[in-house]
């Protein structure tokens, strides 16, 4: 929640260009808050804001602007002062920002840095955003095997500096290769002389670098832990994954379900997002659904338009077929998506999930054409052969549910099953192979009832 | 991932009645996993596998299952064995699963809870399960506010065994109300004969604890924190909140967006629920969305048949103009609710916001519309008056982009500053809302063209 009487108190310092009233009040402020202040300032103003707050601040600052706003600040800056900032970050964040910046700039702001920020930083940036490795940091507490309890305690006074938050403390053997770790708690209650190496447990949840972070935030959730040690196939450790990050790539990849449903390429935002990005964005799925129901078109007006001109109130039924189809083939794919995306569905049940979905359907058509049948006959009785309109309508009903229930239910778990999102088998896809069974079969379903 | 040898060998040792064979061989596995496997297993044999577990596993295995089956299987047993299931959990768990019982069982099973396992729960009963008073523990580290540093390791050594996880010590005054905090790290790093109350920080975040457990997610999120204390108003520690408890919340939250955009009451498990509770909870949305498309049909027969009967190839149509609307308004409402639920938008810039999407709605609008008149052109370039058919199409089209888009906005915005769900706005209700552009807007304005 910004504080608008701050805002007008930052304001009204720029204008009297009085930066040092400025870094006086923010310095009492959360980061996230300067963060929801500056979104709230025109972009001309944000470098100077920014210059009233020190690095460290800074780049608090920045890691919780939305990625547009970043993109715009960041774009302002020198090198020298993005290296600065980025110096300050932990090196999972750093490695993020480095990544969103062009690759001249990033390349420019690594060469500015300090060998000790480039130590950390440098070895992730090999591997891809969205895996383990892409967002563990690789700051941690790790003794040598040999260690006593007491070196270890020592050893973290000497760095307990450097590395903000830690919960355990990893014990390595010569090579590096993770044996197991002691928690802070255990580290407490252990006697002084005892060996780090009788005192450590064995891990019960380890991540390899290259592994998916919607994989790992799933083993957060089933295993409940806050930290997991991130090691490669030697079993060498090179980094942790606190439950913080987790909580990110779960709301991430929650979204990315969602706007994928909807058809949009990817997460944008109501006001930062430019306008020209969005039209972008959204314009390929609503061309394609468009080429693909101007298809049915051409199909009504070739095959059907006698059989519309003779009994006109077909067309009255279209949309609730559709509607109906539309809605079961949404409820269809969301559940299963979802249980995808959440992992309570065992892929290997395939055939069993798509025969209840369709069983589940086939009862929601019956239902819903019983009731249309009925309305339908009291709305048209006057046409001269209703029975046969809204018999049309009651089987169209229930091939309609029938089959985007089956389209629903086995698009996703396909797509699942060959490695793609399962999320893009909703949305645009369903709604033209639905309107396909609203309007296409049930002229056609109605043709034969006619003739 | 179950393993099916494993299921394999407890089927044949359930056969031989081998009892002890199944639990030498659960012993080595992970609770979690052990739940996959007894998902897999037909509901009389659960209560045979359980009994196979001791009291602390069998109590993890429980709150791994998912809900439908955690009913099945508590429904088996008697309120003794579940009481004694219970004293085994954490005090949030142990209260969810109350929550989840018949109220007559809850009770009974609270009466046989040994005294101390209910001091710990009966705290959390009073506050709704999605506040953070429903999801904190109350099982906690405090130490009062005249301690030394050796005063409270001692009496970590005393307590450790309880409490299973901690990070933070809480320091508090005598009556009970937080003054701060010191980390595990911190307090490694102390002089063992300085006084807590010198060493401790002030607290960061704190909740209340009727705060809606979204809010709790928000904050975890806003403050990188793995831990916060939940306090009364006077300040009073009631318990305390980590960030695996909130993984749960934000998937919860993530998945009821999700469902409700689709017009489901609930998350439905695509195997485990009934196939009535789907159809129960499917059918009102549907039924609500036929009737207002049988409302349409209505319309249609009664206002529009002499325009069909006359120029039957408008039908051909309806199904691009609603398929477009209907897509703009979809992705308009997720951008929206989405936006919402992650809490990226400030809602004082509602009118900016609708200004904003409105005039993204029209644009595609406008490109869709002009696709549509060409192509529509080429279909129907031999009926007689093909120019007045595409411009209906056009001006249709491009209403029904900026009515969706419109209400797609609007409609969220006001059901979140009215306190509602936002989610709600979307799925059936928009469907039908697109619906009367795509068909009943678009018979008028061509109408109007013809006569």
């Amino acid at each position: 929640m910004p504080n608008p009487n701050l805002a007008e108190r930052i304001t009204n310092d720029l204008l009297e260009g009085n930066i040092q009233n400025i870094k006086d009040v923010l310095a009492e402020v959360h980061p996230s808050e300067i963060a929801g202040i500056l979104a709230t300032f025109p972009p001309e103003d944000y470098q100077r804001i920014l210059e009233a707050l020190d690095a460290e601040t800074a780049s608090e600052v920045i890691l919780e602007l939305d990625p547009e706003h970043r993109e715009e600040i960041l774009g302002e800056l020198d090198a020298e002062k993005i290296a600065e900032i980025v110096e300050e970050m932990e090196s999972d964040d750093a490695a993020d920002l480095l990544g969103e910046l062009p690759e001249q700039t990033a390349t420019t702001v690594l060469s500015k840095m300090d060998p000790e920020g480039l130590r950390d930083v440098a070895p992730l940036l090999k591997y891809p955003d969205d895996s383990a490795g892409g967002i563990m940091q690789t700051e941690l507490v790790k003794v040598s095997d040999n260690f006593t309890i007491r070196d270890a305690i020592n050893w973290i006074r000497l760095i307990a500096d450097e590395i903000p938050d830690f919960h355990q403390i990893f014990v390595t053997d010569d090579g590096d290769r993770l044996l197991g770790d002691i928690s802070l708690q255990k580290l407490i209650l252990a006697t002084p002389g005892s060996k780090v190496i009788d005192v450590m447990e064995p891990l019960e949840v380890t991540v390899t670098p290259y592994m998916d972070q919607e994989e790992v935030a799933k083993i957060f959730q089933k295993f409940d832990v806050l930290s997991a040690p991130v090691v490669d196939e030697e079993g060498v450790l090179l980094g942790r994954i606190t439950a913080d990050d987790i909580l990110d790539v779960i709301t991430e990849e929650a979204s990315e379900d969602i706007m994928q449903m909807a058809g949009l390429g990817d997460t944008l935002h109501p006001i930062f997002t430019p306008t020209q990005t969005r039209i972008r964005l959204r314009t390929p799925w609503l061309l394609l659904t468009l080429v693909g129901e101007l298809f049915i078109a051409f199909i009504i007006v070739y095959a059907f338009e006698p059989t519309l001109k003779k009994v006109a109130v077909l067309a009255a039924f279209m949309p609730a077929i559709m509607a109906t189809g539309g809605n079961v083939g949404l409820q269809t794919t969301t559940i299963v998506i979802r249980s995808i995306g959440m992992g309570t569905i065992n892929i290997k049940q395939i055939l069993r999930i798509i025969f209840l979905e369709v069983r589940v359907g086939v009862t929601l058509g019956v239902i819903c054409g019983v009731l249309a049948a009925v309305i339908g006959a009291l709305i048209s009785y006057n046409e001269p052969e209703v029975f046969k309109i809204v018999l049309a309508v009651f089987i169209a009903m229930v091939s309609a549910t029938m089959a985007t229930s089956f389209i629903g239910v086995a698009a996703p778990l396909i797509l699942h099953r060959l490695d793609f999102d399962p999320a893009a088998a909703s949305g645009p896809f369903l709604t033209m192979f639905n309107d396909i069974f609203g309007s296409v079969f049930y002229l056609f379903i109605a043709m034969l009832i006619f003739n």
